[in-house]
């Protein structure tokens, strides 16, 4: 560890068959899907409360989960019980939970640009994130499309439309806040950076608003919440804005009746530890921004 | 110029006053728009045809080109027997052009993804293109927004909508190919490498369109392009496919009735200099990819 | 400033003149050479101690400030009370100073990796410094050097052998430690990254010294020392060890006769504003690491 | 191969062991050290002239090889005739070749370098060579040290001092041009830049030599050399001076009886593959640049 994080100060790793979890209040896990389930439901066993960065619960639905991640789910009796831990959303379930899932970090950054005009039932029919990301979210084992030489001076759509696993993630959430969401059309692409998430999301709105009234709704739910900001009108956020950060950033702007939302976020704070961190801060009672950089 | 290009040989450069236009071909102007065109007008008068690389003469429309430029036009008087240079679709007017205006950068890679399936009618409400250019784009003449430590590790979205100067071009050409064309919805983004566009590009097709149809359509009009290639299903283009190269690749993906167009150019080639040589071709009869790298 | 640091809290500004020096404890000072003086001896004489992160107070002797710089001194009366705030070096002097001459940031990695073996008398016949910066070293004002296009993909040495500002900076100090110390060979190079200080140093010792007794010297002098760390044998440090800290990372390796220290820091924390930090800190009797990340 | 080189024309691929040697004139060997010998020694065997990029025929003495790469020479016997393929110093040598050793990229850069001076004797107690690499001198293998995440806006130096296997085959051609030539300290380090070597090289010259009669050996030499530019005083190279093409750049400059020399290549062209086609030219008495961008 000493060398993946060379200015940390020194830590004690031991095998996870070697924790003791009885004297646990709360376990992170930072494993594979399919491998953090088995886990989370000893701990939860145990009376271990669990945030599990994993993808294993963010899908309530077992088959939308087998289906996507090619593989019987390893806990599917843990589902019912488990939070999805968008932190802004979830405050209310997770002081009780004992399993929270923390959400993917392309579904952090749409999913919270996209509520306030869902939930107000803004009908639209199509809804087109494009998104950006860093190369850290494509994990840190060494693959040939994360080769410097491939990512340098390049830049690639990947599993463009409906193919890529963040997608009904984001779709079961969406039809939470509004039944008769359209379908997403989600297109990520690898940006020749370390860090960082900037989505650019289209909605077509209906004749019923205008800019005003949708920055209201906007102002009405974010203006109060300690890691999303809105940014006033003409100002567009850049990754800059997020990076090592706990933020979400967004801008919105209107052309004709697309609104074209942007999101920025840390993939690796808000889009994963520090949103993990959040989550605890509210599951256990701590002013929410407790070890945050805000 | 020894120094921004140390590798090249070495060039005799003489101020244009110097020019003796009676002995020249063919002039290039790489020039700022409002300076290009008086020059353009002396080579003209002088019997001089003229690739304009500047924005200049590429909008047909005097008050819509004073509005978006923000300035009078010089030589409005040559705007009629202007052809716009996109060399794929001007080909039967570049043999007598006195003067071609080459295209925008990102009009090129937009273009060309779009022309098959607008000119065949496909109607549609909206066409949104989320284009990502390297930094080139921006000019040579250091800025603050291009300073290095402002765009490295970075990634920003600027006047996105309806707000840069390349649309009104855009829409010039897209109501040619269908005058019912719906408004357009033009995001660029300024990326952290050198050079090259991608444009992610969105297009919701009438129900009388399906993959085969619309595969048919550009495999119609490109297979016998020398600088067009569409990649087989399933493939998409990075800037890796057409940087340091004339060539524009292209993918075509659906996602229920979106069809999501990519298009990869090198701005500085098939965006700039490459198209201006590829029309100096055709203007005189040559093989259109003489000096150019296939 | 908001759209400097688009993530830090809104901080008021008001112009130098109208900044009431009576109730200041401190100013820093962070303006050009040349510049800064003027405004430092205001300070000094309204009883404001300042620490100035310009070249102004670092040269002791005026005629070499004046030939280096080419401007003659704007406050030469100054130059014999200010104190050259390598921390690890002044504390003894920083309790009383008015006036801490913050030093140049390839000299702070270059001396703190030196000091030890010079002071310790090691003979030497040259004193070799390949030094590789960041882009943020070169300022903030955008030039064609600094400009994204130029720098990408590129690497660049500048002002090699005994032509740069830092030169008689750095000299002045190892003539402290060492009288008879031999001329410095100092290459900067400009590294396509936005910040951070590696320096490459070869110097070759007599006969008397081997690794044993050189890594015992550099363990005396620096083991107690918060911000300075020696790599055990073996281990290399890259930029990734300093950059956002206000360390400097230390590794010593010997071919033959021959010490090469690689000395790294950020360039804009222990190499500037870091280290005005800590100065400030000794200066005030604080901790001091007091606001500065360990 | 497609997937690698996207935007080159399709080619065939055939197992080793289904080409057909007689019908060779040449063969280029690009494979890895121990697995390129027994290949070489198959085709030398059949007739066939060989020119092979990997380190097997690089170094004349079979002992200094087995312990630089850890494994046993597997074709020894011929040793002998393999002609150490730096093109510039083998030319009389080529002609009749039948195995050609094309040098590595971080000796082709220093050797052409110090050639002039070693070889005109000028004494010297210790030669330093601080050398700088793009990426892809790392190989194309995914690892973790050229994951983009560990290497963007990051600098590493690596295997400094007299531990990189490069430093047998640098000395073994040092001591061709002056027997008594000094260890060579050699200090390989990491950029983050795809591709360019640019080497910063230190000797100190004993008092007969001035930068004239430096100059001038210089001038004798590579006045004539198509691939090898001397800069005028006062020019550094960086690597945008080399890079995408065969030649190598140098420039002199002095600091009191130091000589700096900078060296810059593409390691994939002059550092590879550009100088295996240099040296097929000249075995088979083409020009020399054919093939090669000048």
């Amino acid at each position: 560890l000493d060398t993946i994080f060379p200015t940390a100060p020194p830590i004690e790793l031991i095998p996870v068959s070697e924790a003791e979890l009885a004297k646990l209040d709360l376990l992170f896990l930072c494993l594979p899907h399919g491998v953090a389930a088995p886990i989370a439901a000893q701990a939860v066993a145990a009376g271990v409360r669990v945030v599990d960065l994993s993808a294993d619960f963010r899908i309530a639905d077992r088959d939308v989960y087998e289906q996507w991640y090619e593989t019987e789910h390893p806990s599917p009796e843990l589902l019912a019980q488990a939070v999805y831990g968008l932190t802004e959303f979830s405050r209310s379930q997770l002081g009780a939970a004992s399993l929270v899932a923390n959400p993917g970090c392309y579904p952090t950054s749409i999913l919270i640009a996209l509520q306030p005009v869902l939930a107000a039932g803004a009908t639209t029919t199509t809804i087109i994130a494009d998104a950006k990301s860093g190369v850290s979210g494509a994990g840190r084992a060494p693959r040939q499309h994360t080769h410097f030489v491939e990512v340098a001076s390049n830049f690639s759509p990947y599993k463009i439309g409906r193919a890529h696993r963040h997608l009904p993630e984001m779709e079961q959430q969406l039809k939470k806040w509004q039944p008769a969401a359209p379908p997403l059309v989600f297109s990520p692409h690898l940006l020749p950076v370390p860090r960082g998430i900037l989505a650019t999301i289209y909605i077509t709105l209906d004749s019923g608003w205008d800019e005003a009234s949708v920055r209201a709704l906007y102002a009405a739910r974010y203006d109060a919440e300690p890691f999303v900001r809105i940014l006033p009108r003409g100002e567009l956020p850049s990754l800059a804005h997020a990076n090592y950060t706990n933020r979400c950033i967004l801008s919105l702007t209107f052309a004709g009746r697309t609104l074209i939302l942007t999101s920025v976020i840390d993939n690796l704070i808000k889009g994963a530890a520090g949103q993990a961190v959040q989550n605890m801060n509210v599951m256990f009672g701590l002013d929410e921004a407790t070890g945050l950089p805000v």
